[in-house]
């Protein structure tokens, strides 16, 4: 069957995996802890880290952007990447948006005081970068709103990898209770659609040893 | 005519000039300080970094892998994703060991202690960031090693983005003189390939006010 080498807390893994839900593409999830540099991973994918697809034909693709291509490439009923050239590109920049700025100046802050260092004791936490993180955090929430008032999904009509990919990094951040939905009600409004999506309910149903989620984690009506 | 926001230095803008000229698609530059964070710019594209491509019709694409997917959708020949899933997935894999491990551990650090420190005044250079990355890119010159006494080009047999991004990388730091190539012989002929090319010869004739290249910037025989 097909495996998608995944990482809990990992926001390009939960995109990947998303996406597959969406698709209706059978799965089984392999977990990879990418700090642990194990020789077997790095044969895959030498740069050792997750998302990595391995297809039952043994085609190996290793990275979100090489992975959310390929499905679109190769399964693209749903498509969600859009259909001409203007929404392509505006589903890519916000997919970059997310993955790359949303990323450091948000995620990346999150996992690695509340998961590396607190939960697997990789240092002492800062609360001077959550504090950053969270300030970080509102000017997304503001440029979601400010989105999501003049269309229906992130991009345009169509639900697409922009919203795939911020709601996937929303996530992992909202596991520490870390989003301030409470100022943000369109912002929420999104969140709640995404989260009602029968994909995002298997994801957020994960049980994660150690780390309790936020109460309003799962629930769409939060 | 078709417009790209650009700056020297930024090693994505290099990339998507490079696959225009490759490409044969004429272009007008536009020199974008994004540290300026310009208004007009900042509507052209809210993220304010280049590149940032205008087609004539108006259409405008943001980010270097929107660029780069909408260029390999629009003008496809010369391809350089590749035709199957396998080299395509192998094409994006390497495309993003440079543009964001290379990038993270070698290039950001140069250009920020070189130009955005020493050459614009914005604090001061530290020399052990300098020593950091050049420990790192000597493990970046063994993977083109690793790779291409295996293969003719990086992802294998054609000239691909893989290619065209490893190089816009390693000429921005090249410009400060900081690839050890003399170590590096293998690595050294393959850029050796690169430069010969007529698309690389005007990249690196660019004239940069204040800034003189190495001396071997610009010759193919170096």
């Amino acid at each position: 069957m097909r495996q998608l080498y995944h990482y809990w807390f990992c926001p390009f893994s939960r995109k990947i995996r998303f996406s597959l839900l969406e698709k209706v593409l059978e799965c089984e999830l392999v977990l990879e802890l990418p700090w642990k540099r194990r020789t077997d991973f790095l044969i895959l994918n030498p740069a050792g880290n997750v998302p990595v697809l391995k297809e039952e034909n043994g085609l190996v693709i290793s990275g979100t952007h090489a992975v959310s291509e390929y499905l679109e490439e190769e399964y693209n009923k749903p498509n969600f990447l859009g259909s001409t050239p203007a929404i392509r590109s505006e589903v890519r920049r916000l997919t970059d948006w997310f993955d790359l700025k949303f990323n450091q100046e948000v995620t990346e802050i999150v996992i690695n005081e509340k998961v590396m260092k607190k939960y697997l004791k990789r240092g002492n936490t800062d609360a001077s970068f959550i504090r950053f993180a969270s300030q970080n955090i509102k000017h997304h929430l503001q440029y979601i709103e400010y989105l999501t008032d003049r269309r229906n999904w992130l991009a345009g009509d169509e639900f697409s990898y922009a919203d795939i990919s911020a709601a996937s990094h929303l996530s992992c951040v909202d596991y520490f209770g870390d989003v301030p939905w409470e100022r943000f009600s369109k912002a929420r409004d999104w969140y709640a659609r995404i989260k009602s999506r029968p994909s995002m309910q298997i994801i957020l149903k994960d049980n994660i040893a150690g780390l309790i989620p936020a109460s309003h984690y799962r629930d769409p009506d939060f």
